[in-house]
Parts: C-alpha cells; structure tokens; sequence
C-alpha cells in the first residue's frame, strides 16, 4: 500500500469524507494538519494553493477533495459496479459536493478567514455574510428535494443510495450535512429519509468506530 | 445506444464540455437549448432545478455536469487506463472546473441574471460584479500555474495531459478557458503550454469538424 499524507486545516471541512473513506478502507495515512495561522507555512507546498491534497509516498501532492474521494472510493469498493452507477453515484456526490462548497465559502466568509485576494474587505461584511448564507440555503432548497426523492427509488429510500451496499454518495451525505445540521436542524426535517440514511453511515460498522476516535473538531 | 437529448441553454457555458465529449463519441442526440427567459418553462422539469441535465431514453434525466462528463468519457475512452490515470484527469478536470465555476458565477453576475434568490437585488452592482470578478481572476492564478507544470511532466507537455492520446482534460482545457481567453488573452500567455495545449485540441481531427459546424453563440 503506497505511504498516503493528507494535508488539511484542523478541521473535517472539505477533508472529512477523505478520511472517512480512508477509514472504511482500512487505509493506514498520516493526517497532517494545521492551524489558519500556519497556513502561509504550507500555502506555497501545496499544488494548486489549496487543500485537501494528498500526497502519496512524497513523490506526489494530488489536489481536488472529489478527485481525490473518487480515486479512494475506487480503490475500495465504493463506486458502484458499472459505468451507470458510477454515473449515479457521482451526481448524487456532486449534489452533495455543491451544498459542501457553498456552505465552506459561507461559513469561511463569516469567519473571515481564508480568502486569497483581500478583496472581501470592500466588501460589507453586512451584505456579503447574508448572501453567501443566502447562495448555500437556496442550494439546499433546491438540491434536497432531489436527493430525497432520489435515495426513494431505491428500497424506498430505507437502505443506501445505490441499495443494499454503502457506497460513496452516503458518505457524502453524511459528511456534507454534518455541519449545516448542527448549525439549522429545521432545515433537513423535511427531509427524512436522508435524515435517516445520515444516522445509517453514522452506524455502519465500518464508520461508527472511526467516529468515535476521530479529533473533535467544531467544523 | 441510448437516445440521448440534453438540456442547457442557448450558449456554450457548462454544457460545452458535453457536446463535445458527444462528438468525439460519435453520439447523436437532440441538443435541446432554451433561452434565458424560457427557463421558467423547464425549471421544475429539471432534476435539482439545474441544467445541464442529460436525459436517457426519456426516462431519467440525470444532472451535474462533471457526472454527465465522465459517464460519457468513461463509455468513449478518454479517461486513461487505471485508477491513478483516472485521479490525474480527474483533479486536472476539476481544476479547471473551479475556473468555470467562478467565470460562469462572474459572467451571470454580470450580465445580471440567473440567480435563484433574488438577494443580488440587495447587493450594490458596483461591489459585487468586482468581488467576482476577483474570485474568478485568483482562481486563475492559483490554478494555471499547476495546470502548465503537471502538462510538462508529460513529453514535455508538448501533447497533451496524459501523454499522446487526448482525454477529458484536454478537452475541460478547451471548453474552460474559451471565454476567459475571448476576454482577456493576456491572462493566458504566461503558460504558452496550456495556449499550445488549447489550439492542438482545437485542430485534433474528432474536434476540428464539430467546432466548424457547431452553433455560434457567445458564450
């Protein structure tokens, strides 16, 4: 097995389903991680001045969170076995994966961290915090419903998104939520069989354990 | 085959990669394109109230533009051999993927349109139009510098991504960088590969024919 680093902020972010996916598979990997402060330290290491990235027997540093979960879910299992799953199973993560990035670059903004260019400052934080939390809701509102229905057609909706096997996408949907539900549960009533497909991956004897050891992190 | 019919607007935009990806396939489909102001006609018809959406013998219309581009580029050959080819296309699309993320969010910015919440009405123009601009410019310089030096580690990045064959990167560079290079070439000739890179993509044989007689649009 190749000698796997993962580099990332301390925090599960855009890195979780990678670690997660690493602990489903069994993967041994160093979980190198820092702080905001250190991260002009790092910034220019990194392949495109960005992170997650991982870095296999540090030869070489692979950029993109999916790229990345794609190449591990691969890897071991969880991809779905023909071109049509794999299809499936990427647009149920990418669904997933837009909610994630609208609401990193939200939660990032009301933090004040992380931007590249300086150019927030003229922006106002009055004006600016509520439309990035405004982009992130509407994607919710209109990628939920979809992801609901979805998961319904097979088993109706009371297994896992492709049937009986977790497989990718479920980790998405445990990993893209986790954060926007501890901040808004209301938002998610409505949908409850991706409620309970995230209490499901939360208690699949390959996740539950890492869950328990994993770094308590607030995001 | 499938029959196949695809939905996006009248314009290039994210679904430019998809037509092209049908033409080097030698698929045939109904290229179904609307104008702006009839969206509220397919809005509620399309899977998470997005397009591009490829729909497959009627039956299932499937979104996300990156799943609808593997699904056809794993059926048609031009995602590499094994997993790690298929990693390397994969952060290389998605690289160029987060430019036209950031372009197309910049571009209906400023052409103020297609948003779905309205809260841009809130937001003063003269700020916002700036603020992503800037977003979609240091994408830009964070990614094209890693894009031109990974095109070099292969043949001196003198073919293309993944050597002599083209693949699905090569082809996210094309359709990608199309606008942002009408715009503004000068953001562009510091990576004289990846401009080398655009026009031998152009010129290959399976896309000479579709650019000559695709429709001319201007985005």
């Amino acid at each position: 097995m190749p000698n796997y680093t993962l580099y990332y902020f301390n925090g599960r972010g855009r890195a979780e389903i990678l670690r997660m996916l690493m602990a489903v598979g069994g993967v041994q990997y160093t979980d190198k991680r820092f702080e905001f402060n250190e991260w002009d330290k790092y910034r220019n290491d990194m392949p495109s001045m960005c992170v997650p990235v991982l870095d296999i027997d540090g030869q070489n540093k692979m950029p993109e969170t999916m790229a990345i979960a794609r190449y591990l879910a691969r890897e071991h299992g969880l991809y779905g076995k023909n071109n049509m799953d794999m299809f499936r199973i990427d647009y149920i993560c990418d669904c997933f994966y837009e909610i994630m990035h609208d609401y990193m670059r939200y939660f990032h903004t009301k933090n004040g961290r992380f931007f590249e260019n300086g150019k927030e400052s003229e922006m106002n934080p009055a004006t600016v915090i509520p439309y990035m939390q405004g982009r992130f809701m509407d994607t919710c509102r209109r990628v939920l419903p979809f992801l609901e229905k979805t998961l319904e057609t097979k088993n109706g909706g009371n297994q896992f998104f492709m049937g009986d096997q977790m497989s990718l996408c479920d980790m998405m949907c445990y990993c893209c939520l986790e954060n926007p539900m501890m901040e808004n549960q209301s938002m998610f009533t409505s949908h409850p069989k991706l409620m309970a497909l995230w209490k499901r991956v939360a208690a699949h004897p390959k996740i539950t354990g890492y869950l328990k050891k994993r770094a308590n992190t607030n995001w």
